[in-house]
């Protein structure tokens, strides 16, 4: 079996259990507790924040650990929305990109169903990627938050997030970031790119499900999505996951101590996939940016396929891989993301997203894009049949 | 050592970890991807559902599983009050108990704060009891939800649960109950409790920490606290934490496995415990309900102490135990509940807590009895010289 499907979740990386296995097995204690064992939590929980933080160049308080990517998520875009607008009323927009995961889209439609915010929507081009231009234009004095994804989770192009995070800077609104794609491949430290908040999820690099973090800079006022005993410094409250804090921040700075030069090597290895694919494939479609992308995701539409029938006969090929985001594979509907590149809803039902980790190989990718020739060859044949 | 803070948190249990290890180490899958390791995954997942309404006497479908015990709270408090008050804008109020944990008390107060509820607090009797009396005093028309806990984490009081649900469904009036404590001890099952909505938390139950559910029933409506991809039938997004599921569905099912005699015979332990503490200690108070209990909790004030002195004094003798909550174990000010029961500022600042999981033996709990008596008379004599 090849492995195409890392974009959805990664294995758990051995280093990681190792590092969990302390603290499922013997060292249980409740980081709250004021004795020998809750002390003893607490340090694991302290040494994985700072090792976080060090990855994420930032202050170890800057750090909340959440339950995931989608919580980190929605804890940023609620809850700087609504601790902003508390301050002050006029306070009422949020911006986010056409391309937003749904964790953002939805928060920010909860603002807008529950809370009466308004939603602007920043338009994206053909490859995807907003501009500072198109982002300017939707800036206003009400604006509350903006909040722009890394990288995208179904054709991974890469956004210029130092640049839109430095207009909102220019002009006093906080600037969040979903980065749970991005990390582990693109540099996420906040000072460098000037964001006030970015999200990361363990389970796309190599931790298991259940855990996140959220940075969030120095004094920015959040208010809580979940509330309590005030875990978190009242940020996020409810017994600490130490385990899976340990199994994030191991995970994270697992990816970093491989340095860039791997991303890089995957990125080669990445264009020598699209290329095979795309001359293998007559009329296959790359979808995204050519060059700013994922050096982990290929992703392409078959015109005169589906994209379920393609994975099928993948999947039949030992080849494993995605429609698109695994968040919405239940819907039959055409990806709004694609929709927003301006790629038809015909076309967009191809969409096929192949998303590497970092042990893949040259061989297993040709093996990929021959099977690739091979099932969109079968499924367009079938359909010429019927 | 002898571990008294069971309440606080659990050790993990061997068959937890041995349940949960295949979703580690192997089958790593998204339940939401379409393909074979998204299958397995999405099966595991369907078993723990299948296991912890079984253990919960309801519907899989009407499980949602969680980050922990708070976020079940959160959900279920302000899902629940606000998608009541969306479908009718009358209803504007919640009620919770004198003795709620701060999981619930800061969901009805964010209410209150954003989003310009009233909350009715309603009181509890010396033994931190709330009275069918007393709860029909404050219900009202415009009561949305009422949220009051199974079982105090600080002096183990038993509610009269079905009794105060059934007063509420007269009405019609959905009751949620935080039953963290109360599972594994006493009888969780939805239909016979009457109660709409039920939260737990598995590393109270010999589950690693970071995993939860709420039972909701039904046709509840409930608007999400994490928006995004739609998992959990839309009420919870985020990736299912699916080694978290099989860890509380297993820890539900042990503990239900091993039936109510345990229940009956630790609580027999626990009150020969009590029996030696009260005889060892003059003036110790046992707080909380004489008889309607939880059977692993035994809380006590020791007068003329500081139970942050006992507690030192206790590790020293090699028993591990708590002032009360860990979640408010930071904080210098009485305990709101032992206050809510009457308990003097000065007395409550005396409060030691014990609580066993179903491991415990008479052994250990006669030296522990034995270790209390020297430790208040140890910190007693030393406030004494001072």
């Amino acid at each position: 079996m090849i492995f195409l499907d890392a974009a959805a979740t990664t294995p758990v990386r051995r280093e990681v259990l190792e590092a969990m296995w302390p603290l499922l097995s013997g060292d249980f204690g409740n980081p709250s507790s004021h004795h020998s064992l809750g002390e003893a939590a607490a340090a694991a929980l302290a040494g994985a924040r700072t090792a976080t933080a060090k990855a994420m160049g930032c202050r170890a308080g800057e750090i909340i650990f959440t339950s995931g990517g989608t919580e980190a998520d929605n804890l940023a875009v609620k809850g700087i929305a609504l601790a902003r607008r508390a301050a002050d009323p006029r306070l009422d927009r949020v911006v986010i990109s056409a391309v937003e995961h749904p964790a953002v889209e939805d928060s920010a439609r909860y603002l807008a169903r529950i809370h009466g915010f308004v939603v602007d929507v920043v338009p994206v081009d053909a490859f995807g990627q907003v501009t500072v231009e198109a982002l300017a234009a939707v800036l206003r004095p009400e604006t509350a938050l903006v909040s722009i994804m890394f990288a995208n989770n179904e054709v991974g192009t890469v956004q210029p997030i130092a640049r839109l995070a430095g207009l909102c800077r220019a002009q006093g609104i906080p600037f969040h970031t979903d980065a749970v794609q991005a990390a582990g491949w693109l540099p996420l430290e906040a000072a460098a790119l000037g964001v006030d908040a970015l999200s990361i999820s363990g389970h796309k690099l190599g931790a298991p499900k259940g855990n996140g973090a959220l940075f969030v800079r120095g004094r920015t006022r959040l208010e809580p999505l979940i509330h309590g005993g005030g875990q978190e410094r009242g940020r996020r409250s409810g017994t600490e996951n130490v385990a899976g804090a340990v199994a994030l921040s191991t995970a994270l700075t697992l990816a970093g101590a491989s340095g860039r030069q791997p991303a890089a090597a995957i990125a080669a290895l990445r264009d020598t996939f699209i290329a095979a694919v795309l001359a293998g494939v007559p009329g296959g479609i790359l979808t995204g940016h050519p060059t700013e992308r994922l050096p982990s995701v290929a992703s392409f539409c078959f015109p005169g396929t589906s994209g379920e029938s393609v994975l099928l006969e993948l999947e039949r090929r030992g080849v494993i891989c995605s429609s698109g985001s695994a968040c919405a594979a239940g819907s039959d509907a055409p990806s709004p993301v694609l929709l927003a590149l301006g790629i038809s809803p015909e076309v967009a039902q191809t969409a096929v997203r192949f998303s590497f980790d970092a042990a893949i190989t040259a061989a297993e990718l040709r093996e990929a894009a021959e099977a690739v020739r091979a099932a969109v060859g079968s499924v367009r044949s079938l359909a010429q049949r019927e």
